[in-house]
């Protein structure tokens, strides 16, 4: 597809009960993004929440794009740092909001940025005034395969993380994926392994594409990039819209890969030893193990998800830094915090993956030796 | 009715969109409360949240109900002061339930109090882990008769009242008219008022109740208070089904009296120169003035309200010491806050009220005026 036509967007609808609403996957369409937000006629305050530095060319777009519609705009900042994902943040925001929204004013808060500004940002916007409307803009390959689409929201407590946060909805994602040509590398190839999930959960196509591309011809192609992001994106909608409030046991097919990831991002205490989607990747070949030792998954079927990861440069083992003992104290921990003890989400072919109770302990250890440099 | 058959209770059921819950109403019958929540099953740990030294003895025997339905109990408290609901609260109180909370727990958090515990821990029962239920078990006039109806939970911002939280129903309403008797006073006045808006604002049986009593008659009468309570309560269901999340306009018919009730408390610092119920209850004549004016209401029906109110003991009028200009000022403020400039709920009749956009500034003050000494 050449760069003539990038500025076209394709809108996937998300359809949930009693509402409905917009994803619109486009590359380089932010400049209509204020046209889109005065004919909705979501409000009349354009409040952007951004990153103080590195999104700001995306928030500059996106600031100019509400200015050229005359939607009036306020520029409020945050860290893009899981530090910012706290309770204080959270209170500082709130007053942000108090002290920027005038009388007679419909206030619509604006997210762009990752998932932290997403997760921040949507949990403020659902509690202002008993709640505002919000419109994610994700920044980054993660936010927009993932992280702003589902409605989650949340801020950490000191006894862990995402403790503290509402499901709810945004307005609109407006994903331009023109922003993630600047995206640092590993934080794309971070982004990807959400994709790559996605496709194990539900897109076999999907996954054929990853099969066949490297990380760099993925960056390189517009067309790629789009391509994975709408089809990952419809995979997580469809998953949304039949468990929106992840009561049918349904929503949590999108820990695939999550609960050894979770434990394994713990054990390195958050640090860049890993970054999420490293740990996820780690994890999903830990799922895959187990669920070939439960004979859930065909050799064949296994092994073509190990050699994906592998193939995309994700890591598939645990480097030997990382101690058993403190590794299997987090596993403890975050099985503990899922309240669902021995539950994992398993591949059974690329396309489709189980919820699975009562995985014998002896199989996860196997599993996690598996991996274990 | 005699005091024999005090413990029996009736439930009021809240339709709402997809959920059912009850409002249960007696005399005495918090004894059955842990066996109401185990038969329920709606969780394994009942977090009770409450006052640390006034409603002990409510709590006590809260605590006491379930520990005889086997229910596992924990206790958490704060102050019962405005000065709690703050986002400060709020996070401490969120940490309180993360250490709380073992694995494998499904906690629900029981609010024993009045309307600061409700707001705050219902607030905080719609944060913790993206939601854990919660139960009101309000212990003041004011909350059994309003604020624990209707899911609306809050803090404070430095910048105005209730400014974060959600609307977010609980599971079950347990009024317990027994944990009347021990109120001062003044407080459960100011709780009546509440009861006599909700008459205003639909149920002329229930006025014509108020207007036959006095206060202390219906204090020594647990007849009369689980009338007014339940009736009271009725009222504000009804209300409440109709516009759960207040975006048709019915809900806020429940403002009678507070356009000016806010701004007189916000005048005099939230001090206890007037509670709130007295200060509602100024605004009512306010409002009824107004009324008045714009010939919505007879001379008739405006005079039974303000005799009404005045006879029961409630202040129909400022007292000196309150400027004008101070009044004035946070009038206006009010007036931006609620984003309705000029919108007034104003009672046609006893138990009929209208939502009055465009109210002549002239009229306002003529009728301000009317109230000041």
């Amino acid at each position: 597809m050449g760069e003539k036509m990038t500025t076209a967007s394709q809108n996937i609808p998300v359809r949930l009960a009693g509402r409905r609403y917009a994803l619109s996957i486009g590359c380089g369409h932010t400049p209509s993004l204020g046209k889109t937000f005065k004919q909705a006629d979501w409000g009349n305050l354009a409040i952007v929440l951004t990153n103080p530095t590195i999104r700001s060319k995306a928030a500059r777009q996106v600031m100019a794009s509400f200015k050229k519609a005359r939607v009036a705009t306020q520029l409020l900042t945050v860290p893009d740092t899981e530090r910012s994902k706290s309770m204080s943040s959270l209170s500082r925001l709130l007053n942000q909001l108090a002290g920027s929204v005038g009388p007679g004013m419909r206030p619509v808060l604006v997210l762009v940025g990752g998932g932290v500004i997403g997760d921040l940002g949507g949990l403020a916007a659902g509690l202002y005034k008993r709640g505002i409307p919000y419109i994610q803009v994700p920044t980054t390959l993660l936010a927009q395969v993932d992280s702003s689409i589902g409605g989650k929201t949340a801020v950490d407590l000191p006894q862990g993380k995402n403790l503290v946060g509402l499901i709810l909805q945004p307005k609109y994602v407006h994903c331009d994926t023109a922003f993630l040509k600047t995206l640092p590398e590993r934080q794309f190839r971070s982004g990807l392994v959400e994709a790559f999930k996605s496709a194990i959960i539900g897109d076999t196509q999907l996954f054929g594409l990853l099969e066949r591309r490297s990380v760099e011809q993925i960056r390189k192609s517009p067309s790629d990039l789009r391509t994975i992001v709408s089809r990952a994106a419809r995979v997580k909608v469809k998953v949304v819209e039949l468990d929106e409030f992840e009561t049918k046991g349904i929503r949590m097919k999108l820990n695939l890969g999550h609960t050894f990831g979770h434990a394994l991002e713990a054990a390195v205490n958050y640090s860049s030893v890993y970054t999420h989607g490293e740990a996820v990747a780690i994890g999903t070949v830990v799922a895959t193990r187990i669920a070939r030792s439960l004979k859930l998954i065909s050799a064949g079927e296994a092994d073509r998800i190990v050699v994906g990861l592998d193939q995309l440069g994700f890591p598939i083992r645990v480097g030997r830094k990382i101690k058993r003992t403190v590794l299997y104290d987090a596993m403890s921990k975050d099985k503990k915090w899922t309240s669902g003890a021995h539950r994992w989400v398993l591949p059974r072919r690329v396309g489709q993956v189980v919820v699975k109770d009562g995985v014998p302990v002896r199989m996860v250890r196997q599993a996690i030796e598996s991996v274990m440099e």
